[in-house]
């Protein structure tokens, strides 16, 4: 070893004792007649003090050189209690350069002045920063609380498949050329959810894996090619079994990585509730400002927008009644924003002596006290309001609106967290465009045993018994019971079109494979990159990886994807076709 | 929940209580009245009784069928000591069918009547099997001790990518088309190696990874398309240090798994002496049968073949002297196949009146005698004796040779285990073909310091700072430490015959981190699978993997790889070249 101790381990109880550090230099300043050097590795920083003979190598060491250095441990007369080593510093008397340094292209500081394309492309200098290594040692101690907390309740990690089959249904596959299966393709999986049900069909009764799993989908801040699931099926088991064991993984979670004590049950939301209430399939409960419907309302009172609109309704910030004129044109510019499409916004200030509104020509003060009282609303609250043709779509809307307000009012604390499970989604979505339904999840999502009657008579209303863990507004993971009886699955098929060439065709193996004695099983998957995200306080799942793509698909510090050579090309049977 | 208790943990101190079990069949018996019933899950056998009303629904339970069943814990009169339950059955009151079964392709017992390629295809009935299974039980121990050991040493696993850039140099990469980078493709890792050295640059200080690599090359028993390494890199170290951290994780291994407890170090063997005496760098040392030179000895006699070989040496089989003219005609063609090549095979018995060889008229006893001693052999023993006109060839035979005289006299149990280091391998490899140099591992391996003068004179005596671990004669794992100076590594690039341009282009992005002060470091790799497949005593490494491929990369169970849509290949910008 090239060293006795780490950087961040000296303490004063160290004193006198001759140790031999390693690292890299993070800053140099000369004082008097002597050098300071800030030397750091991953553990922590170690003040280093150089005089007589060493100060004039010392002074040529360069930002980010590595050294080695051996010396006697001092106390510090003026010790720095901002940091764990601060009580102590190191009287070099040996200096070794182990390696020199160009200077970084941006400084490696928490406050860096790299701008991200930079960070990108010098990840391995970006990843220097204690800022961004804390978020991959976070991601690392919770793949183990994880893995701490399954293997305690009697799951086992198995590893399934990368080169499997690639399923027309669903997103886009990655593909991989089989040189020894010409014209064939493996596709890498999007997630082991056929593997798993395989596994549950073996008997292995718990299952587990953090795996890898691939999408070809445009990607955004949250999105990337490559992601990392924590893949969960339990056998024998119904959705509060489920619920219930993964309930206790993220209150583990919680507690063993942030310290943070959940007494409470998660609350259940079904679905239909949370669409109603928060406008969205993941609400966020760190804040109330429940959407409240006002058709009966505002209706029939003749303000043409509301009285033709197939809904309205609105939420209510508390005390913003003081809201400035620029503070409502900026919400109703945010609501108007293609991405949100509302057509406008209407506002009603709670005063003590009445409530004033943009529509108040069309509202008498009885009617606008009505609403005030529909909202629980109090003087000096603002009441927003949309409306619109469409319920689902002016609900989302509002849910926008909700979260922006949310956001000004400073109701969406970081360090705040509010998880609950939404239920009951439905198990079909119908698409106008190709006239039938899809399956909402996937077509092996089993239907809540008390709408199985509604499968013929009104598929739309079937609900499933599926479920998604929600923490922030952030769908943190989700999944189902499965359907195990042939009957139901084959069912399910021809609602969803499938003959059964085309299913047997894309799902063989599996529907094969319940044909021998399948049991009762469900399971969940959660979004690692997501949760460490959300943990780690970060706007994006990239600095919780440590070798994130761009949006582009690219990672620009190795220039991948690349060019391949003709032979490779050759040897795989295939052509680029040129794109014109 | 579907059950109260697995079908492994009733024991006699439950007797009288009332459970509910859920499970398989396993078997099915009538007796007198009654019906018995085996019910199996992961965990284990119960035996069920059903009487009078329940007789007629048991007996129809077919092989598989999953079924769930209430019940009074009964202990038997006629106890069972061979399982784990076999004190207790279970008085079912209440059967349920949650499912039914068609008769499996094969019996779902340790001795099978399924044939490979049965298996294969219905590997979710393989997995339902206690050997299959309790292989993959094995793995996943083995990977959370693994976690545990690193943990406890600092190391942190980090996620690299899977989907990188394709380097020409080493084996065949598995590519795949991007589709937003029309034309390009990303590569997947044969290994994290790069990743691992970028994230020392980054100062991790302790990496590992239990990730999948994959590599495109023709399979056989030990390999597969996709594999796991257990893949590590630390900084600040030298060779001894990586050896007595990774020879500890072993031996962590052996006892948290195995029970066994190994209290001296591994020995370590240099290249060459493994060369010389084994014939093999990967020497099975579970028994010795080194091989000695007889150049000396054996050559000027008169015998040609021997007088103009390059190279004679032989190995002595203890006890074997008795063996048959048959047995040694049968060695003799061993060494005769063409994977091994040999022109023929010379043999000595030693016996209490001389030593009796097949060469007899060409060697005085005197000369015989002075081989006996070489060998230390005694009365009772074989001598077998290989030549041939190239050294290293020769003594791979030898080692073959030995390896199957091992077998044969039951030298090699696969419950003993012997491990060992194998160090100083040479830097490079010269290719006769290309009349160039290789780098025998990788161009960022570590010339040994005091060998570095020799880099311009004889690159090919050059030892480089590599090492494998070695069990049982299969290389479990191996690495080296890594060359952290520019200067050394462009010496090394020269010699390879890299242009300045061509190292840029393949390993651009690694060459300019290490211009930002890269520190030493160095590390190894585990293939994971072949660590399984010989702590559970397998032949081969298919039956400690969940989903295994053929030898033509195929998953036969999910029919992968196949065809795709032409639709996909049009979105990659790619066609098809048939094959005439």
């Amino acid at each position: 070893m090239y060293r006795t101790k780490t950087c961040g381990e000296l303490r004063a109880s160290d004193a006198e004792q001759i140790v031999t550090l390693a690292g890299w230099v993070h800053k140099n300043r000369k004082m008097g007649g002597m050098t300071f050097v800030d030397i750091r590795d991953r553990y922590g920083i170690t003040q280093l003090i150089f005089s007589a003979g060493l100060c004039e190598m010392a002074n040529k060491l360069g930002r980010e050189y590595v050294i080695r250095v051996t010396g006697t441990v001092k106390e510090r007369s003026n010790k720095n209690f901002n940091i764990p080593t601060g009580e102590i510093e190191l009287e070099v008397s040996e200096l070794t350069v182990l390696n020199v340094s160009a200077t970084p292209p941006f400084t490696i500081e928490d406050d860096t002045d790299g701008g991200d394309d930079l960070r990108m492309k010098y990840r391995y200098l970006d990843l220097r920063r204690n800022a961004v290594r804390s978020n991959l040692e976070l991601r690392y101690r919770m793949t183990i609380e994880v893995r701490n907390y399954l293997d305690k309740h009697g799951f086992i990690e198995v590893e399934t498949p990368q080169l499997i089959s690639s399923t027309p249904e669903g997103a886009r596959d990655f593909v991989v050329p089989s040189r020894m299966n010409p014209g064939q393709f493996y596709a890498l999986p999007q997630s082991p959810q056929t593997f798993k049900q395989l596994l549950m069909v073996s008997g292995f009764d718990r299952y587990f894996q953090i795996v890898k799993c691939f999408r070809d989908e445009d990607l955004r801040a949250d999105r990337q090619p490559e992601f990392t699931q924590i893949d969960c099926e339990m056998s024998f088991v119904g959705q509060n079994d489920v619920l219930d064991i993964f309930e206790g993984m993220s209150k583990h979670l919680f507690k063993s990585i942030l310290g943070i004590e959940i007494e409470e049950a998660f609350p259940r939301m079904t679905w239909h509730e949370a669409m109603k209430y928060y406008g969205s399939d993941k609400p966020d409960i760190r804040f109330g400002m429940k959407i409240v419907e006002l058709n009966n309302i505002l209706k029939g009172c003749g303000f043409t927008i509301f009285d033709t609109a197939a809904y309205i309704g609105g939420i209510c910030l508390q005390g913003a009644a003081n809201y400035t004129r620029k503070q409502l044109d900026a919400l109703t510019d945010f609501v108007k924003r293609p991405q949100i499409g509302a057509k406008g916004l209407v506002y009603a200030r709670v005063e003590t002596d009445g409530v004033k509104s943009s529509v108040d020509k069309f509202y008498s003060q009885a009617v606008l006290q009505h609403m005030k009282e529909a909202f629980a609303a109090q003087p000096g609250d603002l009441i927003l309001i949309l409306s619109g043709d469409d319920v689902m779509k002016t609900r989302k809307q509002l849910s926008e609106l909700r979260l922006e307000a949310g956001n000004q009012l400073g109701l969406r604390n970081k360090s705040t967290f509010a998880c609950l499970w939404v239920t009951d989604f439905p198990l079909f979505e119908w698409s106008e465009e190709d006239q039938r339904y899809y399956a909402m999840h996937h077509p092996f999502t089993s239907p809540r045993p008390e709408d199985i009657h509604l499968l013929d008579s009104n598929p739309g209303a079937v609900r499933a018994n599926a479920y998604d863990m929600i923490i922030n507004g952030v769908e943190i993971g989700g999944g189902s019971i499965r359907i195990h009886e042939s009957g139901l699955q084959n069912k399910i098929f021809r609602l969803l079109g499938f003959t059964q060439e085309k299913a047997q065709a894309q799902f063989g193996f599996l529907i094969n494979a319940f044909r021998y004695g399948a049991p009762p099983h469900g399971g969940l998957a959660y979004g690692l990159d997501r949760w460490v995200s959300l943990f780690a306080g970060l706007e994006s799942i990239r600095d919780c990886i440590a070798f994130p793509k761009n949006n582009s698909g690219r990672d620009v510090m190795i220039d991948a994807p690349s060019y391949i050579a003709q032979s490779q090309l050759d040897e795989l049977n295939l052509s680029i076709v040129h794109v014109h």
